[in-house]
């Protein structure tokens, strides 16, 4: 076939539900589309192998030949997220059971016990098989693993392998029993465990304790990663195209360590209107996960659903939601999915053609955006978004240790760290990778560490002293470094080493709930705090911000110090987003960082660069007139117009900006 | 016994749970009530047969002979609906298991499995003894088979037996597994079945494929139905009294099925002052379904409840509540219950008299009702409603569908029907009989298909098409036509035949969620349509409204086209009741249907005529003043006042109007 | 060690979850803190009995003896509310089932099954060792039994130990099955059983009969109480000092009971700000149920708290909170907990110091409520609360029997007991003794038995009887003496005997649900109901309300009438609060009954006198300036301030006057 180049745009396509005779008709609406790549193949393990042993890839054959023929790429997925009735006829221990200890039945996807010895025999014969047929296929632009390897239930699967298998977790982790119990303060209500074969599990029933919870779900995260990586060794050996896996944005099953043995990241994503933004937060945690473009493998066209279609979206979401992956460090966008489902468990979800295969109204809109992928291509393959020396730490862990801590009512780590520190950093155009704790810092000039209750997460603490000694500039708090990675509190203070580091000593904490506390800043202005208070004596440091009222009047709320040739500033509680992006400016500018640009708040603004220029490619998201004061002339490659001084964005707006 | 005629007034009398000596204190209250029947029998099944095979009617044969003495006749119930602990100790088997794979226990109702052979043994040995025993009684004049035979869980019977009586059926019902695949699209996510014992119970911790879900929850229906066959087919054998079966408002059993083996309908319902009006929606559903009236056999008088009182009702409301179903088509009013329970899980429901015999606030009510039965009996008796010859379709296979494909957040199948199809239609006093897909369509000039997904129910499509032809008058949509019977979308087109039969064309589909959109009617009024949208083009049709906004603006929203001697008119979106009302007022003019009176939107106006002469009767239903302007002068029978011109009905006041 | 002499104050300490050498820095804090008194042993079964019978309490000894030595009491707890590990590995059986038949797993508390033989021997064994280690040690004022014994599921434990236990205990209450059937009516819906073991353990998913419901939670709570009661026995053969169980306000175990083989009773409660004076309605229901001085074992002394902290309370909220209970009757206060957990499930529940050993922000105001404890030492042990002569009637069978019979909507017993009946009456300074049914009546002039269903509960019938004739005033209902202990309705009247003694006639009743009506007093004032409306006729009583309006629009809603030398009066319906003050105001005039005070109502005044004087303890509940007028002068031992005339009492604010 003819060599696609990125950008991609494309869906996901199932020529396993439909007529074969179907194919050349589908294949014409997707050149009218200006498509050119699909993906197939992830749940159709029931077409490929009908019976035990028997294959049948003749179909997609057919369909990738064709597709190739017409200069459309193929993805492959591995089916193994929907395994045959066969499989699960002859073992019904290959399915999920529940957090209620109950099993899945046949018929959903993604109910496969990510542990089973059996279920995984299988998934290898028929990944192995797979691989073989479609391996040397030029056709195939790269492959992907299962899909959505996220839980079925809310604690993973609670089958008796994966029982056995955290026992055995906990085992190698703690070498005896003395020293998990130790380690979890187990003495506490007599839970003491006498071996490693009395750890239960724990079903959603009980009141357990939330150390064996964490750890119970950082296993579960550590299960799905190794079937991951299980599918990723044999598809290497195999095929020569880049291996990756799609994934939600973050739902249980750690990021960092999933793609460790991957070549990309595929990300699906459904973000609405009311959310749009939160799409550039994934876009900015994903990107730094790997050095290659990441594929934005998932999204909607107009609504997403299952058998209730998920609301309208108005006239331009889609093309804000197509451009800004690619503009913030993708190269493909598909959409989910090609074609209405006929039947089924999510036949109400938005396509690009009907289910009776007619242009649905964002037809036009997608072809709209072909043409603007096809007329940035060289700008966008020859670029990079830009690595500002910013970074916010997300934390998988963090995750799953609020999810059985919250600490405080209301809240919720994600939701917060999205909301409340992440979007006002954004508004004010400084512009962050959100890194995992176990990123390096290399290259970071400014580094914000909220809620991340263990510094002790991947060898963190030492690479971030080492950092801050060098140089380096590390905002933190609240509610961090207050947890051991065994999810319970350090005994000989409040936090690990931040009194230490930070010159300070905190005397006690106070939750925000159910009212907020006020402090003033050290130039008098008066504001208030939210969610936590740390209420602060500096033993080595300055006062940035004081409480005035409550039992901790006149304590810090905000301090700082330098350490080495860096700084710590510690947020005792987390500021109003107003106030958050005033200190966060002004650390910056210490630190050396500067906003990428003087725009309003709701306008992506990507920085990129590289050997085809110099430029930026701006996306407005909240369906506003957004504004933007361009600091040197520049083309917009999309409309070839020249632009300079103030300009105008429309709502849900896309410029492609190039300097001259 | 003196012979007992039409209008029944009277109520569920539980002699099995008092003193025995008790029946003549409560036959001398009802006499002074003014009550001519009661229903009894139900639930007694442990005092009828206390042991297995040990049977004892002679408490029965006491009540039955002492109301009949009294001129109180009996309504005979099989007590099925109970089974006693011998039985279910013996046979823990029939109890019905539920949706999460869990059998009920003993102490409730309704939670024997309709397809068990053991509990259908039992349940025929229980009705042939009874029927022999009261077969030949003058004082029956009716049988009541079990009790108002609904699902006791979400998902019906999910035991083995049902399980396998399913896998059976769908065998008989598709030949070969590959044919049910097909049919159902099973290739998505693999869940192509090899053969029938592989078809799953479709229990609530899976996330079942809506196909499975829909066969199967008519698969439970017809297992009711078929339940309810065999009583009825034991019952006509042995006695000589009408046969029925007491039922709730529509709750998943299929009315028009379960009631062509039955001589006629009994109604249960229970509606409060806030939602009266429905109770018209009934009476207007199930008086089509039986040539002879119905009986209303359960209604509070009062107040429901179970363990707690459900709330007063106004004076007034019980009066109101008594006539409706007298006024549109029954004969019998009964009351739930007599006697207030003295113990047990409804013993707080309101009655007639009070555990302690004394008569309720509602006593006198009763009596008034009662008079005025008797002073109508030879009006009522000989008078039957007049049908209009308008329609309105509602579908039990479209229940089942749109539960689990609800297409758009919000839709509720029966609510959506009866508070934006229905409620407009009568508040301009259009008096449809609501029919079911499997009625004949004579008669009919107007026809109503609003939500209708399947045409092809019960041969529909054949007969629909030829009415039309031949003169019908044909409104149809939103949302009709879109389904298979196997609950799946047509692929060659969003409709089945309606593009065709209409000269339109529907390009894509949007849902009314989260907005509505604008629209204009050929007369340039501007209006909105709501829950969904089909954008439509016309091949060979006239447009009545055009889109005005969105990605469908210029689009038409409602077309008319004539089909033979016929119209249809296609709604593409649910107009709002205003300009439902007056689309309708429109239409049926020109189908040649009008109004039956010239009246207040709170008055149900039933026009009658029979050998006793011609008139209406006049139900208030809101609370509120009515007024009505008549066509002729009219006598009230209740008053024997005489009436012409504007005349107002207090609230919830009832008026007999017979023509000179 | 030095004699410690309540007061006291103190904290739960748990030095099995902490290094030993830590000890003494604990030590040192509470003794800053002033306290005399810590609560230990509760949960620590594995440290006292590592593997099954091997003991060791080395390090309990090191800490009562440390303890003792800096002049802090302890308080022991038995340990049996958290089996070991190896226990519940052996006997997985003595784990409680929950409502829906599944078993909890180990991991918890409070999850033995209380009528577990094997649980009990194991207890047994736990409880005697432990006695005989500690039960002459001098450190040692008294021993806790368990902890909080309430249900850990909302029906208790349904295993089927309890199961037989149950049909034991029905069989030993009724004799023969039809005994059983005739009590609870089970003729209804064939309900009917043959023989005891047929008997259902009442599980969530059946809707069961109310009766069984009912005495299925009885029955569980009298298995708690026979637990206890166990260990009671074993305590006092090996024991000397006193012997409790720390109970949280009722939560389904029967207060009454549990204590009649204890000594004093244990007190838990966790009161915040917005429900504060609730912490009033616990203390005069547990003041009269022992005549030793109670302990409020366990309070937050800032918030409460799980994984999540449950809410900063504001300063002076922990001298409130701390003092009310001694105010009422107490003579301990400790705090839950000592020092924060520092993992497991309740690791962010408020304390003393901080995990690390900090001082809280509390610990001033701690330090504050010691030295005032210190201050009035003498004349708190050498007085006790004045018994007025008021009594208000709580009965936990009346909980269990509106729990399944609630009556009318949104009616909740114990709230509308506390909220709309004793809220009431403390705000115009009545002051109640709370009383079981089976409590003397002796020394009370004035009662109240609002919502008392049952007046067979402990023979209270003829007690009640006879107190009346005597001269008590006796103010009752509404639904009051309207069940059988059987939870059943009586049969010949709506009440048992209220309308013989009362000289009324009940026609009917109304709930007060979806309004209320209104009503007039007898000179002329209109008001209105709630909850409930009985429509009263009198036969031989006075009227003091009329209904006007409703059904039953001139029927009373109040009445009084004389009885021998007492007198009845009446509630057919519940005031409104300020009418029912000023009804208890004069009927309370009449029974020779004065408020104890001239206060507001956020002030509660509690008098008392002893050997060590008169006077009164004032403690603001509502965080507001409240004040009193004083009869006489009188001195502040807090502050050694005289006081005459009207004074202010600030939010929060404690005064203890003493008389001249």
């Amino acid at each position: 076939m003819a060599s696609v180049k990125p950008p991609y745009l494309g869906a996901a396509y199932y020529p396993e539900d439909w007529p074969l005779e179907q194919i050349d008709e589908d294949i014409a609406l997707m050149k009218k589309a200006g498509m050119n790549v699909m993906r197939v193949g992830e749940f159709a393990w029931s077409r490929m192998e009908p019976e035990e042993g028997r294959f049948d890839f003749s179909w997609l054959h057919l369909a990738v030949d064709k597709l190739g023929k017409a200069g459309i790429a193929t993805i492959m997925g591995t089916p193994t997220c929907t395994p045959p009735i066969w499989l699960v006829t002859k073992h019904p221990e290959v399915l999920v059971v529940g957090e209620d200890g109950v099993r899945q039945q046949h018929g959903a996807r993604r109910h496969g016990c990510p542990n089973s010895p059996v279920y995984r025999d299988y998934c290898a014969q028929i990944v192995q098989v797979l691989a073989k047929e479609f391996g040397k296929d030029p056709n195939i632009i790269g492959w992907q693993i299962d899909n959505e390897l996220y839980f079925s239930t809310p604690r993973g699967c609670c089958c008796p392998v994966c029982h056995q298998k955290f026992q055995q977790a906990m085992k190698a982790r703690f070498g005896t029993i003395e020293a998990l119990n130790a380690a979890w303060g187990m003495d506490l209500w007599s839970q003491t465990y006498q071996s490693f074969d009395q750890l239960p599990i724990p079903l959603s029933r009980t009141w357990h304790h939330p150390s064996l919870l964490t750890a119970w779900m950082v296993f579960q995260s550590d299960s799905y990663v190794d079937f991951c990586n299980h599918q990723a060794d044999l598809l290497h050996k195999a095929v020569k195209q880049p291996v990756g896996t799609d994934m939600m944005p973050f739902s249980g099953v750690n990021y960092q360590h999933i793609h460790e043995k991957l070549d990309l990241v595929q990300y699906n994503h459904y973000h609405g209107m009311e959310n749009f933004w939160e799409n550039a937060f994934w876009c900015d945690f994903i990107r730094p996960l790997k050095p290659a473009p990441f594929w934005n493998t998932e999204t909607a066209t107009c609504w997403g659903g299952a058998t209730t279609a998920n609301g309208y979206k108005e006239p331009g979401f889609c093309r804000a939601n197509s451009w800004l992956p690619l503009a913030m460090g993708g190269e493909a966008n598909l959409y989910w999915l090609w074609r209405s489902h006929w039947s089924g468990q999510e036949l109400m979800h938005g396509s690009v053609v009907t289910s009776a295969g007619r242009p649905m109204h964002i037809f036009d809109e997608v072809q709209e955006i072909s043409r603007g992928f096809d007329a940035v291509r060289e700008f966008l393959n020859g670029t990079r978004p830009i690595q500002t020396g910013v970074a916010l730490h997300f934390s998988g862990f963090a995750w799953w240790l609020f999810e059985f801590q919250p600490l405080v009512h209301g809240f919720h780590y994600a939701a917060s760290l999205m909301r409340q520190v992440y979007h006002p950093m954004i508004e004010v155009q400084l512009r962050p990778d959100v890194i995992d704790p176990a990123s390096s810092l290399d290259g970071y000039r400014l580094l914000f560490s909220p809620f991340l209750p263990a510094l002790d997460e991947a060898g963190l603490k030492d690479r971030l002293r080492a950092w801050i000694e060098s140089g380096g500039v590390w905002v933190v708090g609240p509610m961090s470094d207050i947890r051991t990675m065994e999810a319970t509190k350090f005994r000989h203070a409040p936090f690990g080493v931040l009194e230490d580091w930070a010159g300070i000593r905190c005397d006690y904490d106070i939750p925000g709930d159910p009212r907020q506390f006020s402090l003033q800043w050290s130039d008098s202005t008066p504001s208030e705090g939210s969610i936590w208070y740390h209420g602060l004596k500096t033993v080595d440091a300055e006062v940035l911000a004081t409480y005035t009222e409550g039992p901790f009047e006149g304590l810090a709320a905000v301090t700082t110090k330098k350490l080495g040739k860096g700084r710590i500033i510690v947020l005792g509680t987390l500021p109003t987003p107003e106030d958050l992006k005033s200190v966060l400016l002004t650390i910056a500018q210490e630190a050396g960082v500067s906003p990428v640009a003087d725009a309003t708040g709701n306008l992506m603004v990507v920085p990129r660069e590289g050997k085809a220029g110099k430029g930026m490619i701006l996306v407005e998201m909240l369906n506003q007139t957004a504004s933007i004061t361009l600091r040197e002339p520049v083309t917009d490659l999309l409309t070839g117009k020249t632009h300079s001084g103030m300009v105008d964005v429309p709502p849900y707006g896309v410029l492609v900006l190039k300097k001259a």
